[in-house]
C-alpha cells in the first residue's frame, strides 16, 4: 500500500535561510512518519493580484535554493513554472513540474513540461483549474501522453463557486484517480476566496477538508506551511503554521493507514 | 465522546412487511456497533418530480407503519413533514421530525415542528436548503429557538452547482456546528442529479463521501437503503444495497474513533 | 404582436389606503401605455427570514383588498399561495395565481393552483426555482397539465449562484418559451441577496436587468413598487420607487415594441 | 453618443483569402451602418482541448494577413496574444491587443501589453476570466495603468456556473463600467460549453444574448462570424454564419440608438 504523499513548503521561497530551515524541519518529521514528503516553494508568484506585490526570487536563483534543499536534505523538489520556456531549467532540478491551475489549458506550457519530464524522468502535476469539470481534466492528461509522459499527478484545488468563493467537490477524487492518475488535495488553495478577501478562518479549514480528503482516498496533499505565516511574503492567512505541521501529518497518516486498511480487506 | 448517529432506511415507505424487514436488519447492526441508529423512511414524497409517481401511504398508515417499527426493533424513528398540520401525529411517534429542504424557508412549519417538538421532547433536523449558504442556516435555527425548541440537528445534503449538480461544501460542518448543532451528512442526496438525470456512479459515490464528512468530523450520517434499490419505488440509484450497509457502516464507525481521538489528544 | 405583460405592485399588503393608492396610480400608467398590467402584492410572507418579521394581513382580509383594488381600477390582481387549502379562495379573486418558487415542486400545491385556476379560467405563474434548469421547469408544467391546466406563465427570478448572490441565466427565456409557456422576467427577486445582506446598487440594478430581458424577448416583467420603499415592511432595498415607475414602464415598452417588429420583419 | 462597437472576424485566421474574404463583406456592412468595426481573428488558439488540433498560422503569418486586412479595408484589426514576448509584434499591427481570459491574471503578459500598448498607442481588451468577479477586474485594469495604460476595454464572456456551463451575469456590465472602461459582450464565447459538448442551440442564443446585453448598456459586442461555420476549424458551432450578420447588426443598432435615446433624455 502506497503511503500518502505529502508536498509541503511555503508559498514563495522568500529567502534561502528560511526555505532550507522550513525544508530540515520538514525532513525530520518525514524521517519519522509513513508519508513521502516532497518539498514545494515558488520562485516566481506570476499572478499576484498587484503589479508591485512580492514575486519571489526568479527561475535562476529560485532553482539554485531549491537544489540546495534537495542535496542537503534528500527531499525531493518541486515548483511551478509559467512559461514554456522555464520546463527544461525545473526538470533538472525539480522531481515534480507543477502546471498552475489557471495555464493548465495553455498546450505550448503542458508540451514543454511533459518533453522535459520525459528527458529528466520527472512527473508532471496538473492543478485542475478552478473552471474545469474533473471528467475534463482528461484533456490535459492526454496532452501529455501524447508526448510519452505518462507519469501525471492531478491536483484538486477547489472550484469556482459564485464569486469570491471556491468549493471542493470531493467527487473529483476518484472521478480523476479513474484517469489512471494519483490526485493530490491542495488544501491551502481550496480554502482561498478568490478576490482577495481573507477571512480568520481559512487556516482552520485546512486540516479539516485535509483529513475529508484522505477519507475519501486521494493520494496525497499539498499544504503550504511557514514558520511565521502572518509574516508571509505571500498567502499568509492560509499557510499552515510549521510548529503545527506533526500533529497534521501524524493526523492525516492515521486516516491514510484507516482507510488502506478497508481497502486490503475488500 | 457522542458515538456517530445513523440515520437510514428506504427512501419511501414501500409497503409493511419491507419496512419491518429492512429495520429488523438495522437494529441487528445497530446491536453490534458503536453507533446510533435512528431509522427513517418517508410517508409521502410529496415534491416528486410526476403528478402521477408512487408518493407513499400517507401519513396516518405511514405513522403506524413507523410506530410499528419503533415498538417492535426499539430504535427511534424519524420521517419528514410537508405541511404543519403534520407536525403534531409526526411527534407523537418520531423522535426527530425533520424538515424538508425546499421547505426549510416556511416559517409555520418550521414553527409547528418546534411546538409540537417540545410538547413531545423531539427533535427537530433541518435540511439545509440547496440555495442557502451554511451561514445562513442560523435563521431557521432561530425560528425553533424562538419557540423554545434548542434541540435542533442540521443536514447538509448538498448545494446548487449549476444545472443539475449539487456540490457539498464540507466547511459546512464546523460552520453549522458553530451554531450548536449536530450536523448530518445526507450522503444519499448529495450524490442526486437535480432535474432527474441518474448516472450508474452515484451509488459508489455514497460511502467515499460520508467517509469524508465523517473526517471532516460530522456528528451523523443520514443514508438511504434498500433491500433491493434496482426495484425501490424512489430514489433507486443513490440508495444503499441492504447487504452492503454492514461493512459501510463498519468503516464510518472506524472513522469516527480515530477522529474522535484526535480531539481527545488536544 | 402581444403588449408586454407587467406585473406590479409592493411586496405586501402593509395597509388598505397603501394598496389602493398604489394601484389607482398603476392603473393610471396601464391606461395611457401599450403594456397589460396586473396588481400584484402578498396576503402572508410565508418565509421570512425572522420568525417576527411583519408577514401580512393574512388571507381572508388580503383577498378582500385585492378584490377592493380591481373593482376599483378593473385591473386584474395576482398574489402568491403557500398552502393547498389557499388555492381556491386566491382563485375567486386572482386572474393569476402565483406558485412560489420554493414551493414549485410541491405537487400538492400545484395540483390544488390547477384544479382551482381550471374552475375559474385563471391562470397558473410557477416561478422557477433557485436550484431548478430551465429544461427541467417543463415537470411542473406538466403537473398542471396533467390537471387540463394549460394557462402557464414561467419566471426567472435568478438561479442560485455560489452563496448569497443569484444570477440570471438570460438563456432561460427562450428555453422556457419553448415550453409552450409566456416567460415572465423577475427583477425585483433577481437582485436579491440571499441571506439577507444588501447593498445599496440593487435597486439601480432592476431597470438595466429588466431592459435586458424584454431585448432577449421575454413576455412580461415583475416588479415590486412601493411609493416610499424605504419605509417597505418588506423588500424594501429592491422595490422600485412609484415615482420612478412612468420612465421604466415607458423605456419597456419602447423596447419590447421594437423587438416585436424584429419578429414581424423575420 | 458613442455608436456601439462590434469586435468582429473568424475564430482562428483559417487561410488569407478567406480572411479577406470577410473582412471586406464586414467592411462593406459597416460603412452602411451606425456602428464601429474591428475585425478580429486569432492567429493562434493556444489552449485547444486537443494537442493535434488546429491551432492557426501563427504568430508572424497571422500578423501578415491581419496587416492585410487593415491596409485594404481600413478596418482596425485585433487579435489575442498569449505571451510577454508576442506584445510588441501584435501592437505593431493592431488597435487592440485581446488579452485572454484564462491568462489575464499573469502580471507579465498584462505589463508587455500594457507597455507595448502605450508606445503604439493602442488598446488593451481584458477579458474577464470564468473564474473572476465583475468586481475583482479592476485589479487587472489597475495593473494596466501602474504602467501608464489607460485605454482598457473589459469583456464579458461569461462566469463559470457548474460543470460544462457558462452563465452571464449582466450584473457585471454597469459594474465594470464603473471603473471607468468601456464593456464588450463577448457573445459567442458565453454560449460555450466548457468541456467542448455542443449542442444545437449555441448558435441561436448568440443574438438573442447580445441584443440583451446591449440593452443592459454594454459598449460593445464581440461576435465571431464564418462564412461557413459548420466547416470552421475550430469554434464552429457558435460561430454566426456571415450572411446572419447584417440583420443581427442591424437590430443591435437599433436597440443601441434606442437605449442611447433613454440617457440623452435622463
Amino acid at each position: 500500500q502506497k503511503p500518502l504523499l505529502i508536498i509541503a513548503g511555503p508559498c514563495v521561497i522568500e529567502d534561502e535561510r528560511m526555505i532550507r530551515e522550513t525544508a530540515l524541519r520538514l525532513a525530520d518529521l518525514a524521517s519519522t512518519h509513513e508519508f513521502q514528503l516532497v518539498f514545494k516553494s515558488s520562485f516566481d508568484k506570476a499572478n499576484r493580484t498587484s503589479i508591485d506585490s512580492f514575486r519571489g526570487p526568479g527561475l535562476e536563483k529560485g532553482l539554485e535554493i531549491l537544489k540546495i534543499v534537495h542535496d542537503e536534505t534528500g527531499l525531493p523538489v518541486t515548483t511551478d513554472l509559467h512559461l514554456p520556456e522555464q520546463a527544461e531549467a525545473v526538470a533538472e532540478v525539480c522531481a515534480i513540474l507543477q502546471i498552475p491551475a489557471f495555464l493548465a489549458r495553455q498546450t505550448d506550457l503542458i508540451a514543454a513540461a511533459s518533453e522535459a519530464a520525459v528527458k529528466h524522468s520527472r512527473v508532471v502535476n496538473i492543478k485542475k483549474p478552478q473552471f474545469v469539470a474533473p471528467e475534463d481534466v482528461i484533456h490535459a492528461v492526454r496532452k501529455c501522453e501524447y508526448l510519452n509522459q505518462n507519469d501525471v499527478l492531478l491536483t484538486e484545488r477547489g472550484t469556482t463557486f459564485g464569486y469570491g468563493r471556491l468549493v471542493n467537490d470531493f467527487q473529483c477524487i476518484p472521478i480523476m484517480q479513474d484517469m489512471g492518475c494519483p490526485v493530490i488535495y491542495d488544501a491551502t488553495h481550496s480554502v482561498q476566496r478568490p478576490g482577495g478577501s481573507t477571512t480568520g478562518g481559512a487556516r482552520e479549514m485546512v486540516p479539516t477538508l485535509a483529513r475529508g480528503a484522505v477519507a475519501c482516498g486521494c493520494d496525497g496533499v499539498f499544504m503550504e506551511t511557514h514558520p511565521n505565516p502572518d509574516k508571509a511574503l505571500s498567502d499568509g492567512p492560509n499557510q499552515i503554521r510549521l510548529e503545527d505541521m506533526p500533529t497534521i501529518l501524524e493526523q492525516l497518516t492515521q486516516i491514510r493507514t484507516l482507510v488502506n486498511s478497508f481497502t486490503e480487506s475488500t
